[in-house]
């Protein structure tokens, strides 16, 4: 049994890690932490939770690292960067689902995030944690860049074409569509109901949405040359769930069957990734850690469509640091997320 | 041609009163204010608005009150009671659709909103907005208190049945359903789309929300003695629209025939109430300035049910404002409201 | 490992008790019939379900009764009545979500349903299936009568103080609004997305709804006398959950903390029921077999309030049929369930 | 004062249109036909029209052709086809929401509907009804095909890129998210609000929608070349509204400003197009006859994105039948759409 602390409990992505860590039969949840909230309990907070978890939130300073053997971030950007070394100096394994430590470089980071990175030194040592593709180097990391919730399903939507060399990755358009809980739990005008609901709102189209910069980093390791990604992400009148319909050239003349076989070899023995004979629908991933997938060519064109749907919360951040988890301390990787 | 102007003119409220007299044939909307956007125009923060009716808009100190007409108070609470005196002194007629002016006397109102009331000695010069029930004094008044919106579906929904001495005031259940601009366009957490979505959310309920005391006393004078409501508010996922399902104890042996004719004897010239044979429903009034309502017994008992429906941002509040200024200007009472 | 046959898996109930039971340790699912998909695979026409658990639809004549120990029914009115029989006489146990066998009476059912019981025989040996009330019983019981979802919500959430003789049984009104799940899986008009969203619909308000008789049925046996329960039903935008606004008629004067005292009583050992201290909202108990309730006094008046939510499809259907199923074979009544 | 009948008036387009219809000062709705509601008054099937609007629907043979001067088709494909030329024969101008008339060709239309065109020698006769780009024609006209919702917002999204041959029509990728209302009121699984409600579901995508055909024939025109559209359609848990999101590229080094240059150049004196500075959402469009977009540059790319929002149910059906009609007989193109 090993002890795990979640710092930043009560975000949407918190919350849906406590509860996914909470019901893990191999973790032990020994702080939950909240600077909003901490001193009340975390059913009081969140009266969904089993009331077996109860748990209360606690300020992030109070962890006692000799009792823990990982932490989690579910921190807003610039929080991790400050506190991940004081952990790893203890030994303690850190999967930061925050933006933090998902960038090789700072400079990339702060292109991206107008922020500078104050622990630089560290970036070299993370790991990109999407398990489909690192598996073997999340095993022996001791720090994690958990992936975004956009780039989870470009990037698993994309790796097997352009690992085959099949697509341009310099003509990438994706136009992704994210239910509300991905803008996070902040109270903002935008994110009021009557300003979502019975509506559908495009917002940083283009190449400004700050996950491009993530996105294009791993494509450019799995195709061998920097690509360009056009990234249009829509606002859904939705509680979770991200469908990303992706554009690409193809390099050669592949049928829908060709490239279907091309993601059945890549994906054919992994416990998360559904190829789908039916087009993916956010409510069939929805709660869940599947990746849901379809591969078809254009007739008639050099063109092939790939449609891919993800929980954002789950395989977008909290499942998908579970797994990170699993894979890290050698559990079975599907142990708690099935 | 009248000129108007609309403070606080870019809440839920606001915005839709801009609207409504926006279109009205008889009035032109010389100013709208918004101490949040003063300098923007109208249309950059709501694009949904017709450009032929863009407008800067100014805070509310800026309002020559030498030509305008009628002003509307769309504000917070106690904002109204501070200004409307000045416009009042100036001849302009005041139609406040904030509670400031809704109650009779100022110890209630401040039992209910926990304010001192700043200008006590206007509260005997105010009509309480309800031109289906006050009619008369309307057109007389320079001070109108425009009603709250769950107010306006109980008070018309029992009219009928109180006038006609048909029921016990001292025993009043109402349940109600209210969509989430209701709440108002402030943010809070508890209106953000992924708290509200896909749920239903007692709150409130009892003999605690602020809407009671107002209700209260609207119906002592239609029953001629002290009421008691139980009231209990439900925020439910959608837009725009109260349900109130009441609960109601006959005193004597009504049929639904014999309810639905006092109904019908109240309300048969009333332009904008329907009475309705299938049960009302939220979007059958929705953008509308139409009360649907429905009478029955309840065989074998007692009791009766009055169902009764409304847009709380139209006839629960702008709409009514419009309604209100009509009967006060002299103008026909569905004039830019049809 | 027990087997299990589920006849009418694919309607909303059937398939999330199909899902239930995949994930439950102790059961094997052997058979899921479909009389509309049969022969197709249920992750074909479900794509949300764990491949793992995949299975092939059959004909309901399809199930060979000596391979299977319990088998449930998610079938329209009429269709269990009519095939139990057979596998009780096979020894098998039978769990009915369907109507059926929620009736003593085969003449109240006729009542209610417009229909002739085909087994009247059978109805003296059910047992009425909700655990928290008639555990007993069920232990023993070889056939249930699985409660309806808005029955399950107001018998628990009265049966504290029908117990205590706490509250009038002549006057109850319970003022309930469901999620579109609890319409079924059948097309019809009424329950199109556009005809539903964005706004709250009664229907069946009064004494009519066919659930009226199961909940006097039930009540009957708390209260020891007949009541008489007012029953409104709301169709609410959500696909899941009920809310009950039980309003009751006090015998005694008994304060807040003393009504929640009663219920502490009678509910503090049940493992699926949460006395809240903030409202039950839909949205705590989806996807979920919790039942949350809160009880008050309304201050200076002979009338308290329940409000009691629960998931329609898990403890109002599908949940509480796995719960009656752990009991019945000795389980852990919460295997599977949390 | 001219006399119109509306036949299929009760689908979501039809009842659209008669509420238009009805509040057009210059129209008279003499006849509104259902064959499903034929004998019930339009207000008993429709509880949110202005009772006084309200008349009995009849069967379209019930139609009196010597008393009107222009007639609606609202019908499933295939059936104005059959009718539009008694119609014609008695001089009555035609407006066809449906598909029939939209084609040039019969062998066009086959392609894409599967049926045979009944009708074929009556194409020749017809304008496709875009006002702002055939209005000359309209006002000739005895028969319009009214255009189909995506492709509305696509033509209009495009029609000045491609008349300044600005970018390729070999290569033109619209995804394209549409409110639920444009599937239809017909009762069909796909369309119940539990299987649709907080989900976003791809279909068709490629180059296999019917409205593929339709968007292909009317770009050749404004391209002088046949185009090729990859078209993405996604249903959206929204009543109304379309998003299309539009990917090009660029002929020419044209920056943002270029191309809103081109736009305004296009469109500045169209009433119902509004050029935007921030995103289109369909919520600023609902309700009404306004078309916004957006045009901009991709930075360091050749490629342009054009966001383009409607109501689907307005200017991409009724709304622009309405328009249709005002061009046609003269009347002042806002007239009962503002």
């Amino acid at each position: 049994m090993v002890s795990a602390a979640i710092i930043g409990a009560t975000g949407y992505t918190g919350i849906e890690l406590f509860g996914l860590v909470s019901r893990h039969p191999e973790v032990n949840v020994a702080y939950a932490s909240s600077e909003q909230y901490k001193g009340q309990r975390i059913t009081e907070v969140f009266p969904h939770l089993n009331p077996a978890h109860d748990i209360s939130l606690c300020g992030s300073g109070e962890i006692d690292a000799k009792t823990i053997d990982v932490v989690f971030f579910c921190t807003p950007d610039g929080v991790a960067m400050k506190q991940a070394g004081y952990f790893l100096d203890h030994g303690i394994r850190v999967i930061d689902v925050s933006p933090d430590f998902r960038f090789d470089s700072a400079e990339v980071y702060t292109n991206w995030y107008k922020n500078d990175h104050t622990s630089p030194e560290l970036l070299a040592g993370t790991v990109y944690g999407i398990p489909e593709l690192n598996r073997q180097k999340i095993r022996e990391a001791v720090l994690i860049g958990n992936p975004g919730c956009y780039p989870t399903s470009v990037i698993l939507g994309l790796a097997p074409l352009l690992e085959a060399r099949a697509v341009d990755p310099k003509h990438i358009i994706v136009d992704a569509k994210s239910g509300v809980s991905g803008a996070g739990r902040g109270v903002k005008l935008r994110n009021l109901f009557v300003e979502v609901n019975d509506s559908i709102t495009p917002y940083n189209i283009g190449h400004s949405h700050r996950h491009v910069g993530e996105i294009e980093q791993e494509l450019t390791k799995l195709a061998g040359i920097q690509p360009f990604v056009i990234f249009s992400p829509h606002l859904t009148p939705m509680n979770r769930g991200i469908l990303s319909t992706i554009y690409v050239r193809l390099n050669e003349d592949l049928s829908t069957d060709d490239l279907h076989e091309i993601y059945k070899r890549k994906y054919v023995d992994e416990p998360f990734i559904r190829l789908q004979s039916c087009f993916p629908e956010t409510r069939f991933v929805a709660g869940t850690n599947f990746c849901d997938m379809k591969v078809q060519r254009v007739e008639g064109t050099d063109q092939a469509i790939v449609t891919c749907a993800i929980d954002n919360l789950v395989k977008g951040a909290a499942g998908q640091a579970v797994q990170n988890m699993n894979v890290m301390l050698g559990y079975s990787e599907t142990t708690g997320l099935l």
